[in-house]
């Protein structure tokens, strides 16, 4: 199943686009990787790194005669930079994007791709907080769950070879269509997001004056319910407006799980709180039994 | 500052109850501690782990002759508890617990010892999802921030005697009053509690027939961002019971905390959107600042 690809292009060379490199060369999957960022000090670190073989700020002349391109740039510049590079690709050629937001970018790319490069869409679900090709690494996506996201128009051969790259990452792919890709991600990434923002912004409001006492005090459930707020607010923006219809609907729910340990408490109901709780205990502790399961060799979903 | 107790009476030995015992032999803070609970197996547990020199099941015979008292029991046995110990207490015998709701406890505890023993409310802000004696340890409060929590009603010589107590457990003391308190780690640790559960018990609603794949795709944010969830629910009941004014009152600042960020997302607008987040992104990275910094040594607030 394993590929090599001759000549792989990776448009954007931050976290997921260094690590992308990185993780190529280390499992010698492709020939050379060409890097294209606007931003020279970006691309010479990536090289720097091992991520990138050469590097052109010049789109199109890093896409000529590449078999594999690979958009890892932030969702909203994606369908402009494939507009961009779609008249000169080779027709046979594999492109791939990681944006965390589906439903739209497939449906741009699709129609653009058209009967130009082999499209599929793809979200590795692996990051930090913190960005660029300075944190980039070759294991960054070792384990973790690599969406693709096929739909009745996308090539079986585009499918393939993103299936085979992840793998060859050390991914482990999980097919979705599109919109259902959205509401997963909606509800174990996109809404913690905005919780974790909410949560952190909230203490100076809630403590006033003890506010500095109180982020001197915070210990395991703060630091931990807050630590994406981190996150860039301009990357996060565009995700979250990316995928709003289903972030909005994700929120609602979430609004109305409030509501009832507001219900709950508002009638000192003890009963009632701790089978509200015991909601969330139940699925944390389903996961927690996933996260210890030992990875079955080469799944796949 | 340092003192000695001759003999120290945990009442509940749980995991705080089992780290104080371990911590206050560690820092040779105690002569002998005597161990209480319902349950003889956790008591055999705490003696062998080294938290108790002896036990007993009675209340009453536990605190005979004791210099000190340390409530380690679940926030709604607490008041009952005391009511038990109050009339055999050595009059000079100084009385803590540590609920991590305050008001209540204070309100009924101030009554209760009037004239009988020295009692001031206390709370380390040191736990974990892993209740009971056998994940005690004598670090827990190493760094951790210890309140204490007097009143105009509480006796100077209580307040001293909780505030070397907690430097000896090697915690940073901070007094604050009970209904500051209150608010204060309704903000830091009982809305995310909620939070965390709420976010965790959506999995299944909102992916359907997904969330299998949402549980072994969940990473970073989801994994951080529920771990509380795993919490006791019981307690955890309990708790948000007893602070329920408080928790109310961040739950309706977190709503409206939402409530933006569903206009913004709603009229697709990324910088209201950006803006909001980057709310969440300063503070916490306020408490990153804070977390990196050095102990001050023999700090107190």
């Amino acid at each position: 199943m394993a590929e090599c690809f001759e000549r792989v292009a990776i448009l954007g060379v931050g976290l997921i686009g260094g690590s992308m490199g990185m993780a190529l060369h280390s499992a010698g999957a492709a020939g050379m990787v060409v890097g294209c960022s606007r931003t020279e000090s970006r691309l010479c670190e990536a090289k720097r790194r091992g991520a990138i073989d050469s590097y052109t700020t010049d789109p199109l002349a890093a896409v000529d005669g590449a078999d594999l391109v690979i958009l890892c740039l932030p969702v909203a510049s994606i369908p402009a930079s494939a507009r961009t590079i779609a008249p000169v690709l080779r027709s046979d050629a594999i492109v791939t994007d990681v944006g965390s937001a589906k439903a739209c970018i497939v449906d741009a790319l699709e129609e653009l791709f058209d009967g130009r490069g082999q499209f599929v869409g793809g979200h590795p679900m692996a990051g930090s907080a913190q960005q660029g090709v300075w944190h980039a690494r070759a294991n960054l996506f070792h384990g973790a769950t690599y969406f693709v996201t096929p739909t009745g128009r996308t090539p079986c051969r585009a499918t393939d070879a993103v299936t085979s790259l992840a793998h060859q990452l050390g991914a482990r792919p999980v097919h979705l269509p599109p919109v259902d890709h959205d509401r997963v991600v909606a509800a174990i990434s996109h809404l913690p997001h905005v919780v974790a923002s909410g949560l952190a912004s909230l203490v100076p409001e809630l403590c006033g004056a003890f506010a500095d006492v109180a982020l001197e005090a915070a210990a395991g459930s703060f630091a931990d319910g807050t630590r994406v707020a981190g996150s860039d607010p301009s990357l996060w923006a565009e995700i979250l407006v990316q995928n709003r219809a289903e972030v909005l609907r994700a929120l609602a729910s979430f609004r109305a799980r409030l509501d009832a340990f507001e219900s709950a408490l508002s009638a000192g109901d003890e009963a009632a709180t701790r089978e509200l709780f015991g909601l969330g205990t139940e699925v944390r502790r389903r996961f927690e039994a996933r996260e210890a399961r030992p990875e079955p060799p080469g799944q796949e979903g």
